[in-house]
């Protein structure tokens, strides 16, 4: 790259121009439906990094965890004793733990219940539905009726959805939409485990 | 995909054996040195998630951001007044704003100072390097310089960097690598401005 100051200084106005300009045509406020995808890591992570910006903000947020993630019990515990924050959790463990259709169905449908009733309150600034996508995948919920719900959102909510396996109509209801992308991990390759900090 | 009780209990079994078996094979604990690159959001966001993980667990954590971000500050806020955490924002702005990159140079040598200082200071679980990927695409650091300490960091820290445009030898030397990978971004299809919670 030119690294000259006059080359340097020309680079950074261009791209000062183009930020400018993308930020004037950008004058719409709207709550967004965010998908967070892939096989990679971070998909919840990120989304509860926004949840505490959110809270940062001073606005409510909901969060309904629709497959219980054992190794998420340090944030877990942080938005539970938080002042704005309902956090819901959902399920008896994860799918290849219960071994029971039947019951893995009937756990999505009381989530889906709960966050229902969340969206419709309008008290919420954000909601996360953590691992959705996978509820989804597995046919737990009908797509119809989910979709259905997600696009008649209050105008100032947003939600998030995370999970693997993101349905393509799912995709294309969303204003956002990020795949985490394994490229490296280390479980598999170093035969490292699970970390605090890390993983939960 | 087949849905009758007993495929599923199969393929429930099947899941659980696998995850199982990885779990056995993982015994190792390491310091990780983990990467979040890519076009897409969520590589910061995902970072401080983990980094809420951390201080819930009442370990130590270190933040160096190297490039202002004047849209951060929701979470700066919460982890500046955190009691286990060392929070330093260096840097006047992004570089399309500086237009000098002499100026730009000497704000990432300050910022890798208190860096590597944390790095050998052993006080920390984490420590998050933000947009250290950038710093180095721009070659404000030398990257032999930056990989060299960074593959010396102590055994039991783990070192978050985050970034567009991680060089392939920042790749090589990570245990864990995510590519936040755009799929789709509502500010350039819809013309919707950054709002508070998502972007900032």
């Amino acid at each position: 790259m030119k690294t000259d100051p006059e080359s340097y200084q020309q680079m950074a106005q261009r791209r000062k121009a183009g930020f400018e300009r993308k930020k004037a045509a950008a004058t719409r406020e709207k709550g967004l439906l965010i998908v967070h995808t892939g096989n990679g890591k971070g998909k919840s992570t990120a989304a509860f990094g926004m949840a505490l910006r959110v809270l940062g903000h001073g606005m409510r947020l909901g969060v309904v965890q629709f497959i219980k993630g054992a190794l998420h019990t340090a944030e877990r515990d942080f938005f539970e004793s938080a002042a704005n924050c309902d956090w819901v959790t959902v399920g008896d463990g994860y799918t290849w733990n219960t071994q029971d259709r039947a019951a893995d169905v009937a756990t999505a449908r009381k989530g889906w219940e709960i966050a229902q009733q969340m969206i419709a309150s309008k008290n919420y600034r954000m909601i996360v539905l953590d691992e959705l996508n996978v509820v989804l995948k597995y046919e737990y919920l009908p797509l119809d009726e989910v979709l259905a719900v997600l696009n008649s959102r209050p105008d100032a909510l947003h939600i998030v959805v995370t999970g693997r396996h993101a349905q393509e109509r799912m995709i294309e209801a969303a204003d956002l939409v990020t795949e985490m992308r394994l490229v490296k991990h280390p479980y598999r390759v170093q035969q490292i485990k699970a970390q605090p900090g890390i993983e939960f």
